[in-house]
C-alpha cells in the first residue's frame, strides 16, 4: 500500500459518488448504476480511472459540458444490432444503457450489437463486459479515447489508448476477463516513472520528433505513446492495428469522434463542436451462450482451459501463467475486504466535493 | 525477389490447386472455392500459409486423414448465430461453407456468427474477411491452431499463433483490413533467422526452460514463441490474452480442441482423437453497415480515416504510416501482375504432385 493513501469502504464511497451525481441532477437509478460502474475501476485496482475522476465528472456536469439528464435514443437498429446517440451523457450513464440494449437483444436473438455516438468517458471497458456476465452470457466491450498514441511509424499522436474488454463466464473456476489497452503501456506509466525520475524502456514511447525515447519528460512533453507490441525497432504494426479497429467500431461506425477527433476525458464540451463526428464512442457486444452450445458443457469446458492454463510449467522465477482477469479479481477481494486506498489528493479532492456538493464525505 | 525462386502467373497455380483438389475426390465447386482461398495467401504475400502447403493437403487427402466430401452440418442455431460441425473436412473447404452462413445471417437479420469445430488448417484468416466486403459487410474471422505459443509468464507452448482478421469497407479508399497474429512473431521468421545464422531480437522467443532467447534454434528445438507485446521482461500479457481470447471463441465455444489439444497442420489424423474437443476451431463473423448507418456515409467516413491516418507526420526515417491491409494489398497487385514468386523446393513440390495425381503443372 502506498504510504500516502489512506483506505475508505467501497460502500461509502460509491454511496457518496451516486450522491454527487444525484446532487448534479442525474436520476436517481442512473446515478446509482453510474457510481457502480466508477467504483468497479476503484475495486479492480485501476485507480485511474475510478472515484480520482469525480470531481472532475462533477465540473464538467455543473459546468453543463455534460448532460445530467441526457436524451439517449436508438438512432437505427435491426433486432440485432443498433446505434445509440447518448445525448451527450454521461459515459457511465449512456453506457450501462446501450449495454443493456446489447443484453437484451441477446437475449431475444442470439446475440446484441450496439455502437454509441454522443457519449462521454465510461469508466473500465471490463466494467461493461462483467455485466454480460452477469446474465451467463460473453460480454464485449471498446471504447476510443482522446489521442494518445501514434500509428506505427507516425510522429503524432493519432489514436487513444482504446481498450477492448471481453469476459467469458467460468463454472466452477473464476470468468475469463480480458480488459486491456492496445497502447504499449498506460499514460500513468509515464507519469509514475517522471515522478519517481526513473527512466522507461524502449518501445513504451516517442518524443515530439517521434523518436524513441527512454525519458518520461519527452512523451509527456509532445511526444506520444507508442502502440501495444512495439519494441523501438521494427514492430508495433500489430498494436496499431488493434488501435484502430477498436476506433472505426467507436470512432467511425456510430458517428462519434474517431481518431485525432476524438475527445479528452478533460475536454469534453470544446471537442463536441470540433473535428468529425460527435464525442466518445463505444461499442458493446453481448452473445449468449446457448446459441453456440449447451451452457452448462461450455462451463466446463472453461473450467478445463483455466486449470489447464495454469498447470502450464512455470518461467524460470515466476509462478507461472495467470488467467486473464486474475489480477482485477485479486485486487477487487483484498479492497472488499480492507477498504480502496486513495491518494491524499484524491481524498482532497473529495472534500472539496463534499463542500461544493453538501454531500457529507466520509 | 528471392534468386531461388520462379514465378508463376496466379490463374495457372489456382488452375493446378483446384484440379488437385477435385482429384483428391473434393466436389467441383468446393475445389474451386478451396484453391481461391488458399492462392489468396500467395497473393497477399503470406507465402507459409499458401500453395506451399498443397503437397501436405494432398497427403492428408488420399491418407483419409481428411474427409474431402465432409459432412458438414450446423450442430445449433438461432437466427443470429451458430455452430457448425466440419466433419473433418478441408478448412479451406468448411471455412467458407460457415463464412457464408455468417454472411447470409446478417443479410438476414443485421449480424452473424458462426464458431466452428472439426475443420482443419484454413488458409489465411484474412481470406474470410474479405469475403464479407463483397457484400459489404464488416467480416471478421478467428482461427486457433497447434500449440507454438507460451502463455505469459509460462515455459510451455500451451497456444498456437492465433490469428485475427477484421475488414472494414472504404469508399474510394481502399478497405481496412487487418490480419494479425497473436504471437509476437510469425514462426516463419525463426526458422529464416536459423537458415541464415542470424540472432533474433528478446521478446520473441523463450528457450525450452522458458527462459528468453536470442538463439532462434533455441525456440526451435524444444522452445516456444512469446506472445505479442512481450520485450524479454514485464510485458506480453496483452498478446497473452488476446491469444486465449481467440482460442475461447474458436476452440472452446464451439466443441472444438483447445490450447495445447488444438490440432497442428502437420498432424491432424492423430490429433483429432486425442484430447479436448475435435478438431480445428474457427470462429466468423459479419456484420451489415446498414444495421447501424447509412453505408455511403460510412464509407465516407472510413476514407476520411484512412486519408487522416496517412495524413500523420512520419517518425523520422520512415515514409510514414500505412493502413492496415497496405502490405497485402500492394504485394496483391504485384503478383497479380508479375506472378506468385516460389521456393524450388515448393516448384519440386508441385512437379511431385502433378506426377502423383496426373494433373499437369505449368
Amino acid at each position: 500500500m502506498n504510504p500516502l493513501a489512506d483506505r475508505f469502504p467501497v460502500g461509502m464511497l460509491r454511496d457518496f459518488t451516486r450522491r454527487v451525481f444525484v446532487q448534479c441532477g442525474v436520476p436517481e437509478e442512473e446515478s446509482s448504476s453510474a457510481a457502480e460502474i466508477l467504483l468497479s475501476a476503484d475495486l479492480r485496482g485501476i485507480d485511474s480511472h475510478g472515484i480520482a475522476r469525480l470531481r472532475r465528472y462533477h465540473e464538467l456536469l455543473t459546468a453543463g459540458s455534460i448532460e445530467p439528464r441526457p436524451d439517449i435514443r436508438i438512432a437505427s437498429r435491426t433486432r440485432t444490432t443498433a446505434t445509440v446517440d447518448g445525448g451527450n451523457g454521461l459515459g457511465l450513464v449512456v453506457g450501462p444503457w446501450a449495454n443493456r440494449l446489447a443484453i437484451e437483444m441477446a437475449a431475444d436473438t442470439g446475440a446484441g450489437w450496439v455502437a454509441v455516438r454522443r457519449s462521454n468517458h465510461y469508466g473500465i471497458a471490463g466494467a461493461y463486459s462483467l455485466r454480460a456476465l452477469r446474465y451467463g452470457m460473453i460480454g464485449w466491450s471498446m471504447t476510443n479515447a482522446g489521442n494518445l498514441v501514434v500509428p506505427f511509424l507516425g510522429a503524432e499522436r493519432m489514436l487513444g489508448t482504446n481498450p477492448i474488454s471481453i469476459a467469458f463466464p467460468g463454472g466452477k473456476e473464476p470468468p475469463v476477463v480480458i480488459d486491456m489497452s492496445t497502447a504499449a503501456v498506460p499514460y500513468g506509466k509515464i507519469q509514475m516513472a517522471r515522478r519517481n525520475g526513473t527512466s522507461i524502456p524502449l518501445g513504451w514511447a516517442v518524443d515530439h520528433r517521434g523518436e524513441p525515447t527512454t525519458d518520461p519528460a519527452a512523451m509527456a512533453d509532445g511526444g506520444a505513446l507508442l502502440p501495444l507490441g512495439s519494441d523501438g525497432a521494427g514492430q508495433g504494426h500489430k498494436g496499431y492495428c488493434l488501435g484502430a479497429m477498436v476506433d472505426v467500431f467507436c470512432g467511425v461506425l456510430p458517428g462519434a469522434g474517431w481518431g485525432p477527433f476524438a475527445p479528452h476525458f478533460a475536454m469534453v464540451g470544446a471537442a463536441l463542436t470540433a473535428g468529425r463526428g460527435s464525442g466518445t464512442g463505444h461499442f458493446f457486444g453481448a452473445l449468449r451462450i446457448d446459441a453456440f452450445m449447451d451452457p452448462a458443457e461450455f462451463r466446463s469446458r472453461v473450467d478445463d482451459w483455466v486449470r489447464t492454463m495454469r498447470g502450464t510449467r512455470p518461467a524460470p522465477g515466476t509462478n507461472g501463467p495467470l488467467i486473464p482477469g486474475d489480477p482485477e479479481r485479486l485486487a477487487e477481494a483484498e479492497r472488499r475486504e480492507r477498504g480502496i486506498p486513495l491518494l491524499a489528493s484524491v481524498v482532497e479532492d473529495l472534500h472539496h466535493l463534499a463542500r461544493e456538493t453538501g454531500v457529507a464525505f466520509g
